[in-house]
């Protein structure tokens, strides 16, 4: 075996990276930015019964399925992990990480704290948990204003959560703070590539 | 506490950057671009028994001390950890990584396996290890005979040791393959960062 060869079989393969973190902190931007410069990462397609919005895509931004699909997925143990949230069934299913480590790429997941919870209980994965933050609730609630379309009691529900799941970061194992998108690009992108120098 | 105060007090302080690799592998050159384009980074400077190079200055490239002086350090267990190499003393003082330490700094160590490895057993420092590889033997003899002013003798014995040293890779956190100078630069400072990023 020559000495390359021995280098890649010390490496990892098929690095799961869970990205997590409050609505409204900026992780599709980022993720966005940081899946346009890595073709070694693949977004991973979650399933959802919520509405699909107009500019979405089926098959690309999520599998779009109603409940009783979603719920004989559950049934037969074929996700991940799932949650429901704000009344919505979100899921990522096994067939789909599966099929993003066959092409021999890295999956790449937007989840929220209670997916992430779950992944971390399941042995058969093992993925680097990277939490997503504001600079301060201020600031999130401004990002979430600037959006628009949310009346005051979502808003508020989004801010509670936000404030739960902030609370959870020492579960994590990176913290990026997204002040400027620039440098928490910069840093999820170091966070990729140190973990591909992993022995 | 603000969340940004929170968020520093989930981050490590005064990381301990251990950098490991063949004699000719590169270390210095690569150490250096690292250090110059990283504050928080500070050499940690050994104490060694060997004779200064003329271009070698005592309290930077390293504390030059006789073997008396060193062999009072050792029984007085001073040092981190401590190694022969080529009928020479070389050790890292526990003063000096603390003295780092306290400046707010991480301590950047060049380092043996044999050191590595002792440092590894020391439950009192947790460094991060980073094993910097040739990209092939013969590169690595190349690049020996380039800097000229061995003899066959030590160069032969510098191939042995870089052969075990390389079969000891597993035991690093870390691998970085310095085929293109650039490139391994900018792996280093990547896993430097994500370090500084864990929660």
């Amino acid at each position: 075996m020559s000495l390359k060869d021995s280098y890649e079989s010390y490496r990892k393969n098929g690095i799961f990276f869970v990205i997590t973190g409050p609505s409204g902190v900026g992780k599709t931007t980022i993720m966005d930015h940081t899946l346009e410069s890595d073709e070694r990462l693949a977004y991973s397609i979650s399933h959802t019964t919520r509405d699909r919005r107009p500019e979405e895509v089926d098959g690309e931004d999520y599998y779009f399925v109603d409940r009783e699909e979603f719920e004989g997925f559950r049934k037969e143990d074929r996700f991940l992990e799932w949650a429901e949230i704000y009344g919505d069934y979100y899921g990522t299913s096994r067939e789909e990480i599966d099929r993003i480590k066959r092409e021999g790429r890295d999956p790449f997941l937007d989840i929220d704290v209670q997916g992430a919870a779950q992944l971390r209980a399941d042995p058969s994965v093992n993925p680097v948990f990277v939490f997503l933050a504001p600079p301060s609730l201020e600031e999130l609630e401004r990002r979430i204003d600037n959006r628009g379309a949310e009346s005051p009691e979502v808003k508020e529900k989004r801010m509670g959560v936000a404030r739960e799941e902030l609370s959870r970061i020492p579960e994590f194992d990176y913290l990026i703070v997204n002040e400027k998108l620039k440098r928490a690009v910069e840093e999820l992108e170091a966070v990729i590539k140190a973990e591909r120098l992993k022995v």
